[in-house]
C-alpha cells in the first residue's frame, strides 16, 4: 500500500464553528483537496496544497480522480457541504471504487461525517425531527419521479417526519409542489412544514407555515424543507416559533 | 430577559475530534452542564462549572433543572451524546418549555447539532445512507410496539435504508429480532444488514451480516443497526469491507 489515502469529508452546512476538528485535521494534512466549486471555494489557500475545484453534475469524474490521486501516494481529501454520507460524494467514490482498478480497493479511505444540512435544520427551527423521521433526495435526475411519489405517501403513512433535500431546481421547478399535493392527499392539512434557507450562513432564513399553504415556490436550491410527522407542535413566542416533534406517542395510537 | 442562556448540545458520538467547535465554545462559556452521566462525565470540570449528573429516564426532570437555571440568569449546556435533535433531549426541553412556565418562552435558547449516531456507524462503514433513508427509535417505552411494526414494514416497503436507535435493552430484550421477521417477510432476503457498535470509541466494532443470519442478540445498547435499502451494495476487500448505497435508481424501477 502506497503511503497515500483518501477521505471523504463533511464541512458541514456553512458555518466554519461547525466542521468538526477531525476535518480540520484531515484537510492540514492534504496535498489535494477535489469537490464542487463553492465547497473548495470553502478551503484556504496554502503552499503544497492543490485544489481541484469542479463543476455540478461530474461526481463520478471527481471520484476518479480522488481515487488514482491517492492511488499515486497523495493525500486527498473529497469535500462535501454537509456530511459526506447523505446524498453527496461518499456514494459517489464508492461507485467509482468498485467499478475501477482492483488496486484501489487496497487503498486507505476513510469517511469523515459532517453536519448534514437537515440537522442543521432543525437545529435552527428547534427538534421537528425529535421522533421517527426520514430523508428523501427529490433530485429526479438520479431517480424516477413515480418512485419519488411512492415513497413520499409511503412516508407520510408512517408519519414519519420528513426531510427533503435539494428539493428544488431550474430543471424540475414542480417536483415540490407535487409533493405538497401527494402529502396533502395523504396526510390531510394538519402538518406544519418548515422552509430553512442557508441555514447557518449570513442569509439564513426560517419560515414555517401549514401543509396547505405550503408551495413548490417557497423553496429554492439552498432550501432544506423539513415536513412535520402528525405530532409536530409549534410554541409560539416573542420572536421566532419553535417546531418540535415530542419523543413519545400515546398509548391508544393505532 | 435574563443575561442567562440554555444551549442543547451533541457532544457526537464518542471521539473527541469529532465535537463541533461551536458546542466546544458554549462548554467553555457555561456555568452548569447537566445529562446523563457518561455525557457528562465527557465534559472536563472546571472552577466556577457546576455538573448536573442524572440517571437515565428523567429527560424532563433534567429539561425542567435547564429551565429553571437559565430562566436564573445561568449559562446552561444540556449535553446529548450525538445530536441533540435525534431522539434526545432536544425534544425532551420543548416537552418541558412547552407545558411549564410562560416566561420560559423569553428564553434565549439554542440547539447546537452534533455528529449522530447512525452517521458516525455509516461513515465507518462506507456510506450506506447516501440514498433515501429513514431513523426509527426502537425504544418502545415511548411508542407502542404496533406502531414500531407498521413503520418498519411501511418503510421497507419504500425500499428506504432504515436506521435503528437504541435497537435492544434488557427491558425489551427481543424487540429487534421482532423487526428482522417483519423485514424479512416485507422485503426477502437481499438486504444487508449493519451492526456498528460504540463507534469511534476505543471498543468500536462492525459487523456485516445478510438479513437472514441478522439476530436481534447481535445488537446491545451501545449499537446502532442499519439495514441496508433493496440497492445497498458490499464491496468485499482485504480488511473491512464497505457497504454503500449508490446515489441514482436504474430507469424502469417501479
Amino acid at each position: 500500500m502506497s503511503a497515500g489515502w483518501l477521505a471523504i469529508a463533511g464541512l458541514g452546512p456553512g458555518d466554519e464553528a461547525l466542521v468538526t476538528p477531525e476535518v480540520s485535521d484531515a484537510l492540514a494534512q492534504a496535498t489535494d483537496v477535489i469537490g464542487y466549486i463553492p465547497y473548495v471555494a470553502r478551503v484556504a489557500p496554502r503552499d503544497g496544497l492543490a485544489l481541484h475545484a469542479s463543476d455540478n453534475r461530474v461526481e463520478l469524474d471527481r471520484a476518479t480522480l480522488a481515487l488514482e490521486l491517492a492511488a499515486r501516494g497523495r493525500r486527498v481529501v473529497v469535500v462535501s457541504s454537509g456530511d459526506p454520507g447523505v446524498f453527496a460524494m461518499a456514494a459517489a467514490v464508492f461507485e467509482a471504487l468498485e467499478a475501477g482498478d482492483a488496486s484501489w480497493r487496497e487503498l486507505d479511505i476513510r469517511v469523515l461525517p459532517g453536519i448534514t444540512a437537515m440537522l442543521a435544520a432543525a437545529a435552527r427551527a428547534g427538534a421537528p425531527l425529535g421522533h421517527d423521521f426520514c430523508a428523501i433526495n427529490l433530485s429526479d435526475n438520479l431517480k424516477p419521479r413515480s418512485v419519488v411519489e411512492r415513497r413520499v405517501a409511503l412516508a407520510a403513512e408512517a408519519d414519519f417526519a420528513i426531510a427533503f433535500y435539494n428539493p428544488r431546481s431550474r430543471a424540475r421547478p414542480d417536483g415540490l409542489g407535487r409533493v405538497f399535493d401527494v402529502l396533502r392527499e395523504v396526510c390531510g392539512d394538519a402538518r406544519p412544514v418548515l422552509f430553512a434557507r442557508a441555514v447557518t450562513t449570513p442569509e439564513e432564513s426560517l419560515r414555517i407555515v401549514a401543509l396547505p399553504d405550503a408551495r413548490g415556490e417557497m423553496a429554492d436550491m439552498r432550501t432544506m424543507v423539513i415536513v412535520g410527522s402528525s405530532r409536530t407542535r409549534v410554541i409560539e413566542r416573542v420572536g421566532a416559533p419553535i417546531l418540535y416533534t415530542p419523543r413519545w406517542m400515546p398509548e391508544g395510537t393505532p
